[in-house]
């Protein structure tokens, strides 16, 4: 191992930026070569020269959310011929190892150049914590944090309206952010893919906040749960309250990382160029309890990601 | 005077706290009873007695958003009848002056109380900053910051995919919040109610910040503008960029209130009281310069506000 | 197990309010009487009753620093015939179980009731992480974030006046929280009780940074580490650079908790409550890996903890 | 007028990079060229050459704290020798104008090169509001806001233990940022140097807050009113209650730029341009009400800036 590369890709993740300066830096510390591959796997096809990294080049961007890789998803990375052709790129660059930061469909691209002989580690890096065989993914903590901001500020309208607040948070087919912000957010219901709600529950439990004078009620719902406007007409057509829905949108990817996605970025950073440069791939770092570990590219694809549900009911219990 | 009330009313504002704060704490200092109604209006309609207040009844709220109050829209007070019915409460009370915290429509309410023998002072609260005779409300100054908070995060995820952000904020009628968040967040083009705009010129700027490669493009569109998914759907037709839209919705209002708005809260709060305690009546307190001062209610509802077109221009121009 | 109590005790930390409601709503759904002792110990010691607590007592509060219960330091809990007291007053009381949140001193106090027949569960909550047999306490991911607030504020003058900062974060004798900071916050060294540091090394860093154009260095130390004055005073002897010292101080301790001390703290008052329900005690709820998990109070004493030696180099290593 | 430069000096201030924005983006509209000076006049002594701007040079900026230009004291400038040399150097580049921005230090730095025939315009930036003749500097209401974040994170441990807090802010001369920080915290006590203060005064005040069951009490006091280690002595042996000091220090001086700032930054800098392209010099840009205003230099040195002391007393009647 002499030259290796690093990009992001897919949606951006706050925290992606601490890693990039990881692998840099590690690698650096380890006399290799690094340069950074611009807007994802799209930059192989780009003719634009890969930029060499100094130390410098990630100086004071610890603590930036974004990354200044750039990032983009990748279709073209679907076509076997385009695979040969970034493949190809990277042998004549004279890169043996590539650090691939992204969520799945990232490391299913990447896997495609480790079968044409380069050796890759991926490190998760996803706000949606969707990655299986890893318990968290680089840029969820800051997410669930920016979601809580925004709970903070709806409850003070809606205490001073004595409001019901529905708020869709991301999460096409995962519910961890929706609970997670849910649970630490004292949200009264939380409406997620993974578990089958019930709208007159729902009403339920907002009618008996009002009877005990609870001055707001919060509904968090997951993208990936049902629409959020027909759900407040369903609600509105059930119970005559003031329902209010808030989409929060892109503000959810943004934001300086937090403490938790800095120093997962380090770690996993530091340690993908360690793999490299021990001549392992196929592997991505995973949070295990409070280790970061190699874990297989093979088994991710393979496992179930366990669904917390016990929070689900904890969070129910605790809003009652 | 010997006994006055406090109510806030209409949408809530960040600031309507330290202003009740200071109304109540400058009635006691003053050796004048105070209560408080709650949820604006419609109080004077609940049976419920009115809740005489304490130093310590308001301990503990100026950095609090939102109204410890409770707020309410009040269309029955649109209604001579009730009209008669709150001043007759407020005598049978013993209030013999009352200070009402909103904007203009709650400024009407006051008005029609007024005129049944309440002498009353209100206060500009709203995030809008929508009440002519006044340069400032209390709730504006946050907002801009809360908005420019969310700007801050857009622009981490919009560099890192070189993407077009669609802003919505607040501003049904007017663009103050637009263009204050507009020019304070470097946005490329600003759409606001009193200004015409050109989508042709819109897609002219972007194009313009891609072509000297700048890594993101931010358009502020107050709500009053027009619709920001049609505006979307017509910017995508004009030129191909990768464009996504954010409606940021009720998280405008709540939140911590900004140094500003605490001190004009007490300041107003403060002023109201005195202005009461000298039995002056049908005013309100209004920002001039750096001062604020008493100014006519009636002539509130018939000057035109002034638009400061310049810093329209002047956002223009620093953003190309 | 018919009634319960629950405390907070030593320094304050955020996230002590999600556990005390948490425990609170989960005695409730259990169907226990559960009522909450002001003041930590010094509580028991107060001839005012004890308040019985209901789900609305905890509502809104979820968000909130502090302790709503108040805290204090007991050095009269170390006095025997004190122990016998409260021991007496909790029996009288009708109480059968206490919660007590608080750092290792508090789970001390804790033992003593046990002893004295009254069934105690303890909860690590506590900004400094120096529970022994937990990975985590609640307040120590909120205390990071603060400090990396503050550091992000230093590094705009640091970086506008290219100077050196000093960086005493809290830490008497655990260098965990200036760890945390100072590996996620990109500091150039750190200097902690558990290492021995060479400030000959410390300058070199300094001096190697703005060899290489480094706009600032930032040196986070911990209160156990040396006298940050002193230190300064050393640096400025040695190497002729622009020095600041900050001391942070007690703002560390305050804010709104973080996703993750909210996580852990709903989680732990729960599990702790259950676990009196079952009849446990000697207890305390513990952080391993993912897991919050019950162990023994009495091994918390005896074991030694972990130091992340691995972490300091990492930080060493990406800063250079 | 066909080429100016602009430099920061002095103390850096969260807002001086929009106005450094606003310069470079207005002189480049209005056909001038501009270029930029680091470390302040300092940089007029560096032989290296002064970089010329573009659009580009102030992309991305408008929302970070210090300045891009950096900062720095500049003793040298009091000598005429130097005066002379720094004249020189700025005809010897073609530099027509120059827009310096800083506090009075600065303003008389420039105003020994407007006596030698170098066109100044000067804006106020720093955090300390102490610029006679303007209403407001840049800076001052980020610093504000700044310092009550400090003041709501250490109100959650001051509640929390009941404690009594003194906090440090800066004003070596001045109170103003005690004083708005103070009425805005709801601080119990301001002490400042504009005022003069009696700690029996301050002792009864804490008192009196104890005596109706006030959780906490904040004292603010600015620098130059007295050693707060000294002052915390004296208020404990006559008080017998918990006292802690805070120095907050230089987290004051940094964060991104409210949005105050950056419109008074926007504002100021083109208006600087303006006043440079239509030949005036001998200028300040300052705030008078909702204005911003061209005002002499010479008359900026000779007035007195009033204090606003109805705010103190404001203060005082409010947190009773």
């Amino acid at each position: 191992m002499r030259k290796i590369a690093v990009l992001t890709s897919g949606g951006d993740a706050p925290g992606m930026n601490p890693a990039v300066r990881a692998v840099v830096r590690r690698a650096l510390s380890r006399g290799l070569e690094i340069c950074g591959i611009k807007r994802g796997f799209a930059g192989m096809f780009d003719p634009t020269p890969f930029e060499d990294l100094e130390t410098g080049s990630v100086a004071d961007i610890i603590h930036r959310g974004g990354t200044v890789l750039l990032t983009a998803r990748a279709p073209e990375m679907m076509e076997p011929e385009n695979q040969d052709k970034a493949a190809s790129r990277l042998k004549e660059d004279g890169i043996d190892g590539l650090v691939v930061i992204g969520g799945e469909g990232s490391f299913r691209g990447a896997q495609t150049l480790e079968q044409r002989g380069i050796k890759t580690i991926c490190i998760p890096g996803t706000i949606d914590n969707d990655v299986k065989g890893t318990e968290q993914t680089i840029g969820f903590d800051t997410a669930v944090n920016t979601i809580l901001h925004a709970i903070n500020r709806l409850r003070d309208t809606a205490t001073s309206h004595e409001r019901v607040f529905i708020v869709e948070v991301m999460g096409r087919n995962d519910g961890y952010l929706a609970l997670a912000a849910g649970l630490a957010g004292g949200a009264e219901s939380i409406l997620i893919p993974e578990i089958e709600y019930n709208l007159d529950d729902v009403c339920d439990r907002v009618l008996k906040g009002i009877k005990r004078q609870k001055a707001h009620s919060i509904i968090v719902v997951a993208e990936g749960a049902g629409d959020v406007f027909e759900i407040n007409k369903e609600i509105c057509e059930k119970i005559k309250v003031d329902v209010r829905v808030t989409v929060l949108g892109h503000i959810q990817r943004g934001g300086t990382p937090s403490a938790v996605d800095r120093l997962l970025g380090s770690r996993m950073g530091a340690m993908a160029v360690d793999l490299l440069y021990e001549n392992k791939q196929g592997l991505f770092t995973a949070v295990r309890g409070s280790e970061v570990v190699p874990a297989s590219l093979e088994g991710c694809f393979k496992t179930e990601k366990e669904f917390p549900e016990e929070l689900y009911h904890l969070a129910r219990d605790l809003s009652t």
